[in-house]
C-alpha cells in the first residue's frame, strides 16, 4: 500500500448505541483489528444520541467485545482499537448538527467514507438528507441494514433515497447470511468440482431443500417481526439469495457482477405462482402461543413459519422442485442446503448431498454401498467433512460481520445483495402473499419445539419429504 | 430347505495337509460353522497323504483354527465342525487309489461333490483321471487355486483336462480378490449412485490407478516366485480382474453370467501394446537382494514389480490412461484403486475418489472447498467412509475365502474368474512379456521399502504420478 496516495477511510456507525453495533459490529471490528485487517490510520466514527465522551464510550465497548468477541481480549489489540475509535454525540434526525459533524470530520482528516446505517430503515432518507447537505453527493459508501424495506413500494423508496445520495455500487445492502463460510463456499463447492458439476442438473437432481431452521421464538423482537413475518425476514431475503447461489449458471468470474447477474437470472426464471396452484406451492404457519408473546397483536396473522415448493424455469432445473422452509420455535437451530439426487433404481436410497451452514459447517455426503458382509444388499453409508469442527477453523474462520465489513471497505460488491435482487424477490414474494390471501388460505399452527406444521404435506404428492438423511 | 430331496454335499479337499488349507480353508470353514451358514449334513473330507485318524487330524485342525480364525474359538462350534470332518488318507497320484475313495463316500451317503484343488496345477490331471475313473464325469464341482498355468499354453491344458470331466460352468477359478468385501462393493458404488455413475467415464476422468503394494518380500515361495514373477503372479489374474470390474459396462443383472460377459468385454478391449510402445507402457523391476533369497536363482531376471500403462479401446474410457501397480518389499501393504478426475481449472486440484481394498476397507473423496476463513483460494478437503473401522464390520464380515467357499457350496459363479477371462489375459500378459524381451528392455531394480524404481515416471509423459492423495 501506498501511504502517500491513499486516501485516508472513516467508518462512520449511525446507531452507535444500538444491539447491532454493540453484539456484532464492535465485536467485528476488534476481531479485524486484532488480526490486523484494518488500515492503519481507518477511523472509527460512533455516532449516538446519549452524552458519552469517546473515553466512556470506549469503555462500554469493551465490555460488548469482551462478550461478544469470537477471539480472546488483548489489551495491546484493544488499546490500538480505542485509538481509532472516536464517539459523536449527535441528533441524526437534526439536520443542523452535520455541520459539527463535518467539521468533526475535517478535524480527523477524513478523506474517505463508509457510513454504516445501523438504524430503522425509516432513519435512512434523514441521515442521507443531513450528510449530503454538508458533503458533496455521489461519493462515499453506505451499508444497509435489513429489512430493506417493509414492501416492494417501500424498498423502492429507500432506494431512490439512497442513490440519490451515493452511487449505485456503493450501496451494499447487508444480508449477513451472504457472509456466512458455507454460502461463500457454495460456488468452490459447485464450480471446483468437476464430479458435482456434472452433477448438478435436472437429470440428476430429483429436488433440492434450503432450509432455516430456528429455534428461537421471537423474543424481544415480537414488535418488528409481528409487522413482517416469515415470509419478509427471512424467505424474501436470505432463502431467495441462498437458492439463486444454489441455482445459478455459472458466472465467468466468481466474484462481482458477473456472480449478481447470474444470481438474478435465477430470481427471475422463478415460475410464477398464481391463484390456482398457491395452495399446493406455500403453507405459511403461526406457532402455539405466538399471539401471547411481548409486543404482538393478540389477533396476529402474522405467519413464524413459511414452506414453499418454488420451479426454476429454465433447461437446467426442468421439474426440480426447490422446497423452501424457515421458521421459529422448530425446536433446534439449522441451516442447510439439501441436494437429493433421483434414485438408481426405486428401492435403493438416492444420493444426497447436504451442505451445511449453520450452526455446523460442513459438506455431508450419503451414497450407497454394498452391505458388509455376506449380502448382496444396497444400503446407504455416508462421508462427512466437518469444517467446523476443526479447532483451527474455529478460530481461523472470521464470522459474517466481520467478512461483509471488510468487504464493504474494499469495495468488494459480490459479498451483498444488489438492488435489482432485492426488488425481484420483493416482487415475487408480494404476488405470493397477495394470492395467498385473496385465495383465503388458512395460516396453519404447529406446537412450539415441533418440526412445523403437517400441512406442508400438500407441497409433496410425488411421495418427497423434508430431509431426514442421516445414516 | 426340503431335507428329503435336498442332495447331500460333500466337500473335498485335496491337499488337506498343505499350507493353504491349514491357514485358510479351516479357519474359513471353521468361521462358516459358527455363523451357523453351512448345510447341517455336510461332509468336509481331507485327503491327505500323511497316516492320521480323524482324530489326529482333528486335533490339528483345531490348532489352526485357534491360530487363524477370525472368529473367536466356541467349543461347541467347533464340536459340531469336527463332526463332518472326515480325514481319508490316500495317495492321489495313485489311480487304484480312487475305488477305495468310492467306497468311502459310498460309506458316508455322499451324494453331491464339491472337489477343492488345494494343489498344485500339475496334480490337477491326475486327480480329475482317478475322480472320474470310478464316479460318473461331468458332475461335481471343482475349486481350483491360482496360478492357473503358469502361461496360456499350460493354462489350456489344465482348462482342458479339467472340462474333459467337469461341465464348464462347473469349474471354479478362485481369484481371492474377488472375495474382498471392496471389490465385490465396486457395483454397488458404481451402478446405484447416479453421482459416481453419472461422471465414469472419459468426459469426467483423467485416469485411474490400481495398486497393490506389499511390504513382504518373496518370503518362503522364492521357489513358486522366481518361476513366475509380478506379472503371472498379480497383474494377469487378481489385477487385470479388478480392472474389468473398474471399468465394465452396467450388466443387467449384477451376478452371474451377465457380470462376466462385460468384464469380458473390458479385457478383450485392451489396447495392444507393441514393440513400438513397450517401453513407455510397462516397467518391469526386482528389489535389490532379490537374488539372495531363499531358492531364487542368483542370476534371475524375475521382475518383483510391474507397473503398466494401459488403455481401453471404447467410447467410454477413450484416452483415459489404466496404470496399474504392484510389487513386493514396498514399504507398506495397500492396495486400492484411485479414480483421478479431470481439473476444473489448471491450478485447482482434481476431484479423487479412492476405493480401498485392504488393509484399510472404504471410500475416500478429495474435492476443493474456498479456503475456510477470508481467502477465496480454492483448497482440497477430504471426506472418508471407512468400513473396516468400524467394530461391527470387523466382526461380521467374513474373509475371502468364506465367502468363496460359500459361494462355491451355492453354486455363485460371479465370486470366480470365468476361463475366457483368465485366456484372454494370459494371452494379453505373455504378448506383453514376449514384446518386452525382444526389445531388450532392461529389468529396472530398487532398494527394499521404497515407492519402487523410478523407472516407471516413463509412464507418466503428461505429468501424472501415482496417487499421492490425502489432505
Amino acid at each position: 500500500m501506498n501511504g502517500e496516495n491513499k486516501k485516508l477511510l472513516t467508518l462512520t456507525i449511525f446507531g452507535g448505541t444500538g444491539d447491532l453495533t454493540f453484539r456484532k459490529l464492535l465485536p467485528a471490528l476488534y476481531n479485524l483489528q486484532e488480526t490486523n485487517k484494518l488500515d492503519k490510520q481507518m477511523n472509527i466514527v460512533i455516532i449516538g444520541r446519549r452524552s458519552y465522551t469517546t473515553k466512556e464510550y470506549g469503555k462500554i465497548a469493551c465490555d460488548w467485545i469482551q462478550k461478544f468477541s469470537r477471539l480472546s481480549y488483548q489489551e495491546e489489540s484493544i488499546q490500538q482499537f480505542l485509538q481509532r475509535l472516536h464517539y459523536y454525540q449527535m441528533d441524526f434526525t437534526n439536520i443542523d448538527a452535520y455541520q459539527g459533524l463535518q467539521a468533526y470530520y475535517a478535524q480527523l482528516g477524513c478523506k474517505e467514507h463508509l457510513f454504516y446505517f445501523a438504524v430503522a430503515p425509516r432513519f435512512f432518507e434523514v441521515i442521507a438528507n443531513g450528510l449530503f447537505h454538508v458533503m458533496p453527493a455521489q461519493q462515499g459508501k453506505v451499508i444497509v441494514e435489513k429489512p430493506f424495506g417493509e414492501d416492494l413500494i417501500s424498498a423502492k423508496k429507500l432506494n431512490q433515497y439512497l442513490e440519490n445520495f451515493f452511487q449505485k455500487e456503493n450501496v451494499y445492502h447487508i444480508d449477513h447470511y451472504l457472509g456466512k463460510e458455507m454460502i461463500r463456499n457454495m460456488q468452490a463447492i459447485r464450480f471446483m468440482n468437476p464430479i458435482f458439476q456434472g452433477v448438478w442438473n435436472h437429470e440428476f437432481i430429483d429436488h433440492v431443500e434450503i432450509s432455516a431452521l430456528e429455534e428461537v421464538g421471537v423474543e424481544n423482537r415480537g414488535g418488528y417481526y409481528d409487522q413482517s413475518g416469515a415470509l419478509k425476514d427471512m424467505v424474501q431475503n436470505h432463502l431467495l439469495q441462498i437458492l439463486s447461489i444454489v441455482a445459478m449458471e455459472k458466472p465467468n468470474h466468481f466474484f462481482g457482477d458477473d456472480m449478481h447477474e447470474k444470481q438474478l437470472e435465477v430470481l427471475r426464471s422463478l415460475k410464477p405462482i398464481d391463484k390456482s396452484n398457491i395452495k399446493e406451492s406455500m403453507v405459511l404457519a403461526q406457532y402455539e402461543g405466538y399471539r401471547d408473546e411481548d409486543k404482538v397483536d393478540p389477533n396476529s396473522h402474522t405467519e413464524t413459519y413459511a414452506a414453499l415448493k418454488l420451479y426454476i424455469d429454465n433447461e437446467r432445473w426442468k421439474d426440480v422442485p426447490f422446497y423452501i422452509r424457515t421458521g421459529k420455535k422448530l425446536g433446534r437451530r439449522e441451516m442447510e442446503v439439501v441436494i437429493t439426487f433421483k434414485q438408481s433404481e426405486p428401492e435403493v436410497e438416492p444420493n444426497v448431498l447436504i451442505i451445511k451452514i449453520q450452526p455446523t459447517e460442513g459438506v455431508y455426503f450419503r451414497f450407497n454401498i454394498k452391505k458388509p458382509g455376506d449380502s448382496d444388499e444396497v444400503v446407504p453409508a455416508s462421508m462427512d467433512f466437518c469444517q467446523s469442527c476443526l479447532d483451527f477453523n474455529r478460530i481461523n474462520t472470521p464470522e459474517a460481520y466481520e467478512r461483509l465489513l471488510l468487504a464493504a471497505m474494499h469495495s468488494e460488491s459480490s459479498w451483498f445483495s444488489q438492488w435489482e435482487q432485492i426488488e425481484t424477490s420483493w416482487t415475487f414474494i408480494e404476488q405470493l402473499k397477495q394470492f395467498y390471501d385473496e385465495t383465503n388460505q388458512t395460516l396453519a399452527t404447529y406446537p412450539q419445539n415441533s418440526d412445523g406444521p403437517i400441512e406442508t404435506k400438500v407441497l409433496f404428492p410425488d411421495g418427497q419429504h423434508w430431509n431426514k438423511a442421516t445414516v
